[in-house]
């Protein structure tokens, strides 16, 4: 059986996580991905902690899979290398910075003339239009400039941003996506397109809850809610106090609160809080009955109660529970792969898909390790490599 | 221009979040969405405030560009239109609690009989192997599952979700890209296939920096970190006090550091601090020495002064700014429209293909407004369709 992008082939001029992430997603379908370094690296490669010096846990999690190969694009011979391989390549996604690949004389419109099956991708901070257009950007960035971080946190304490990198995340696969829908469409029309995805434009549909109570209630609505629903639309919507760490809980339907009302024992509360909207208006006192019920058991006990009831339950895990967790271990996500050389953690695919399958990722490359493969693929002698190493166009 | 899905036929049977943004991306990319909803519309329909007893603000930005039908898939007769759908269709996604569609005899099994060459695409929680496969989850509960709470806030403070309804998000651009790779391999193979995303696969990638530094240090480092990286793995990273606000300021690389240092006037912070690791070793001490810098200065001052080398900074902006902000109406993704009935808020696309236009989003429908014209397409005649309604199957 094939995979979904078997003879599929890309180049990722990606660093960070951005468009890593997009060739990580195409890679896992079955894509074969190039990726291209400055000879000094990929700025995550490296890690600052001991056993980080070479590869980083997080850049070997996120690469794996990948061919390495470095390459100084602002060499003459480093982009006509680059030429080369586009003139054989599906894709190539990027995100260096804003303008950068177009300085290179390797913007869309030139890669375009050489291979017009080519999909460019694109990503970036703000894109390529607007009055921010080219600024530099990172996921913090992005989690100001996007109220991510204003709508994040207790009323009480400052704003404060999301402990993972989700806005990258969020660009990356996002670009993904607009890749895979030009690879779709190329079947039908036979050219390639320019694909754009920006992190800020990435990250806002996810706001929707905020913006529409921000709107709805005309701009009463407390900016930034703790543990309670974005939008204070759904009532109760917390974390809860239980006898041995916190709880979450939620009803988002009236089925759910009436079954919640008889598992307290307090079928009373249905009339009192016979709707979301009066729930919603009397959220403190909601959650204050909740809390206070919550806090007789402990999360287990709080779990199976509410589960014949359908009630969405969940423990406030840490890391390292989530880390050793069985569920996670069944779904092979977050993997622990061994080789020759030991053992390695990686990302599986987060996709799956019945027709195509995963093969376990090979451990992330040594910056530059295919170089010199990828270089006689693409016709130079060994001659020609050796001098290309000398001049310190490749690595 | 044909856009890029253009004849593509998708069947949305989702509720909340997930379903319908994968959906809503795919509609945004050319393709016909009918979303499909029980007689009592999706949950999140109707919103509890005054001018949402129809539509509320969310559900019009996320289900703009589709047609609606209304169906008891309880009732046999409604799962017979289903299936009669479902022979014409390309893609059927879901959300439905787990195991529902299969219990409506409409698991991907029974579909694939009628239409070998369906996709179909189901979201859930957890997924449909391991332990937790089945229970019910929703943003808030996959949040607590997967660290992302105790990830998130000041090491001072408990953990706090992160505001926006990200995990939602984050799992329906994944099962969208999954439909997108399996649209692209049927195109070769002729057949469709059975995608699965579930909420916590597809959030655990953005743990990255966060595992990787759990992982590295030894377990460590601090759960939460605040406003620093999540791996404490780039510093600075962080929110520094401006004269007017917070604004936000990061140095990803050595020579972004180095640069600060001279607009700082410190250049002798260069040798004090001369590597990564050195900073994150004394992060505390860093942060200290940027944050009584910025406080002398507005944001815009900040800006100013670090944008020439290329740092990327950020107020931290509130709900209202980033509706008003100039940026985001030249982007387009939220967008203001108008039609007859009025002004209506919804989303555009965060996908960008030059070969792919992206028509202006109409109105989200309301609940049942294409039931009869989709039965007539369907060869219902209109005694049938009455009979259908008379009954409830339809609505």
């Amino acid at each position: 059986m094939a995979a979904a992008l078997s003879g599929v082939k890309i180049v990722c001029v990606g660093q960070f996580y951005l468009a890593p992430y997009a060739s990580m997603i195409l890679a896992r379908m079955g894509a074969e991905v190039i990726k291209v370094e400055a000879l000094t690296g990929d700025p995550y490669r490296r890690g600052t902690r001991p056993g980080e010096e070479e590869i980083s846990v997080q850049f070997g999690m996120i690469n794996s899979g990948k061919r390495s190969l470095a390459l100084d694009l602002r060499h003459p011979e480093g982009q006509e290398i680059l030429r080369k391989l586009v003139l054989q390549a599906d894709v190539l996604v990027q995100n260096l910075s804003p303008g950068g690949m177009d300085r290179l004389g390797l913007g869309y419109e030139d890669l375009a003339q050489i291979n017009p099956r080519l999909i460019m991708a694109s990503g970036s901070g703000f894109g390529s239009s607007g009055p921010l257009a080219g600024k530099p950007a990172m996921d913090l960035t992005i989690q100001a400039r996007t109220a991510l971080m204003t709508t994040t946190g207790f009323p009480e304490n400052p704003p404060v941003r999301t402990g993972p990198s989700i806005v990258d995340f969020m660009g990356g696969i996002h670009l993904a996506a607009g890749i895979l829908g030009a690879l779709y469409q190329r079947e039908h029309t036979g050219r390639g397109q320019h694909v754009e995805v920006s992190l800020q434009d990435a990250i806002m549909p996810s706001l929707s809850s905020n913006i529409a109570g921000m709107v709805s209630s005309g701009g009463t609505m407390p900016e930034r809610t703790g543990n309670r629903h974005g939008g204070l639309a759904v009532v109760p919507y917390n974390a809860f106090p239980a006898k041995d760490g916190w709880v979450t809980l939620l009803c988002p339907t009236q089925p759910h609160w009436e079954r919640l009302c008889d598992i307290m024992g307090r079928p009373d509360l249905k009339e009192t809080y016979p709707t979301m909207r009066v729930r919603c208006e009397n959220y403190e006192e909601v959650d204050a009955i909740v809390g206070a019920w919550t806090a007789g058991y402990t999360r287990e006990e709080i779990a199976e109660m509410t589960e014949p009831a359908k009630i969405p339950t969940a423990p406030v895990v840490t890391l390292p529970e989530l880390i050793a967790d069985e569920h996670t271990k069944a779904r092979g996500v977050l993997r622990w792969e061994k080789d020759d050389e030991g053992d390695y953690l990686t990302w599986g695919s987060p996709i799956f898909m019945s027709d195509s399958p995963v093969e376990d990722p090979p451990r992330t490359r040594p910056l530059g390790a295919d170089t010199d493969e990828i270089l006689t693929l693409l016709g130079f002698t060994d001659e020609q490599i050796a001098a290309l190493h000398a001049q310190k166009t490749v690595g």
